[in-house]
């Protein structure tokens, strides 16, 4: 590449945060996002959170730009050399107050290093407590109708790096319905890299859209105790993959960034209860029959 | 060693298994521990487990006998080269209905390995939700009793390797008001493999002793919804510890061991609260400002 790239995606990137945040907050119609700028040795970010909305309980929306040297464990962690590096990137978390509402989850980032090379990463992906499978199919519809605009391939590589990346193994579970998810992209030239920085932002305003539909749709609906129990047991899952599998999680505790904003990926409550197996027949437990990796949502 | 004795430790680890569960539910004086004995390729268990007492919100007390083949990553984790391995042990966590008594863990194990080394390890600590010197001060006086009838190094050893491990970097913050963890300590021969034998057993012996006094002296005093609320924060740390660093947790997970078993150690419920900040003076910082390491609680 030769030329950084980096204060153009990060000024990008930023828009998208605001302008998701925007989005929700319309969404929501009650709450609003709060802003906290920080700035630590290894750069600045801003974080954007949103507490005890109508419909959502928890919204975080994170920008940061960091730089610094790679430590040993980064470097391993990301399969590369020490060396200097540059990284920018949005990533978001939503807890519904529903437990019909899935959580659903975006991350769109860029990475330079000091020789030369620089890649993409990011994805979107959804955790229904229940699963729906007409709204996973539309979701999956949607995400496709942005990969294909950018690349053929796109959706069912990345959909497969979804299935895997996602995935708990200790549980014998997916974290949820999926959706495209990549590690690295390393643009080929110029424009290559225009043609993923435009697909990480596509993404980046896909995001608030479906999610908006979704709450919307389902937000007014009627729940049982029963359901939000369920909710609370799968928001457990969802601790248990953030702080043991995901990568984004790791690195930024291991790299020194700010933990109450990394750490904002956790559910205001989540509860765990010794071998709750649900009924036979249930919803509860047919959407465990349905955490499992390549499903053909679309054409379910 | 030579001769392997992990039948016989397998079974007074065993009986210190029973002895806990009949003293803690004696303590308790309402709940009872179910029984669920597993067995898998590894190994076999006896899961014993405690829910909605009066006093104990969540006990678990996993008692395990297993072996197999080392796995590359855990001999990694480790710090062994692969072959075959015997281990047994004792683990237990209770979390408290009171947000005044503190939650308290205990660990002992024995492993083998078929190159002739042995090795065992453990240890207690409590982690208040809010710290009470004086109790802190008791709890090490019991810790160091007992610790010296065996070797007077063991305590100074010991309280440090805990104030190590039971730390979260990402916070700065030790777990609780630490205790006493050893990791590997290998018996020279045949007598101090006894002498540690015995220690071990000490300590599963000394555990339920401690918490049952706890128990009794707290478990009736008035809390209100704002230390209930602290509680649940600091439950939140205690997943955040137990999935990000705790080494029996990831090499429980990694070996292929019981999921719910090895997850029993999570709290019934945990919340996160974004930059949750108690205020000046209260006692909420208080047990902020106390939760650092070398603190000498026996002689504060």
């Amino acid at each position: 590449m030769g030329k950084s790239m980096i204060s153009e995606v990060a000024s990008r990137y930023r828009e998208i945060q605001d302008r998701a945040c925007e989005m929700l907050e319309k969404a929501d119609s009650i709450a609003k996002f709060s802003r906290n700028s920080w700035e630590k040795e290894i750069g600045s970010g801003m974080t954007r959170v949103l507490e005890n909305g109508a419909k959502i309980e928890k919204a975080a929306i994170n920008f940061s730009h960091v730089s610094g040297e790679y430590t040993s464990e980064m470097a391993k962690m990301a399969g590369r050399s020490s060396g200097r590096f540059a990284a920018t990137g949005v990533s978001s978390i939503i807890h519904p107050v529903s437990p019909l509402v899935p959580i659903i989850h975006m991350n769109i980032r860029y990475f330079e290093l000091n020789d030369g090379t620089s890649w993409f990463g990011g994805g979107i992906d959804l955790t229904p407590h229940y699963v729906d499978k007409a709204e996973a199919s539309w979701f999956h519809k949607k995400l496709k109708g942005t990969c294909d605009l950018y690349d053929l391939n796109f959706y069912s590589e990345f959909k497969k790096q979804a299935d895997d990346y996602f995935f708990l193994p200790h549980r014998n579970e997916t974290r949820g319905v999926g959706g495209v998810f990549f590690d690295q992209i390393e643009p080929s030239g110029m424009e290559d890299f225009e043609k993923l920085f435009d697909f990480t932002s596509a993404l980046g305003k896909l995001y608030p859209e479906i999610y908006s539909e979704i709450l919307g749709k389902k937000s007014n609906l009627d729940y049982s105790e029963k359901e939000k129990s369920w909710q609370y047991v799968r928001r457990g899952r969802y601790v248990e993959f953030n702080l043991l599998y995901d990568r984004g999680t790791k690195f930024g505790l291991a790299s020194g960034g700010n933990t109450e904003s990394i750490l904002l990926s956790m559910p205001p409550q989540a509860n765990w209860a010794y071998q709750y197996l649900p009924e036979e027949g249930s919803l509860e437990n047919e959407t465990l029959d349905l955490l499992k990796k390549d499903i053909d949502w679309i054409n379910l």
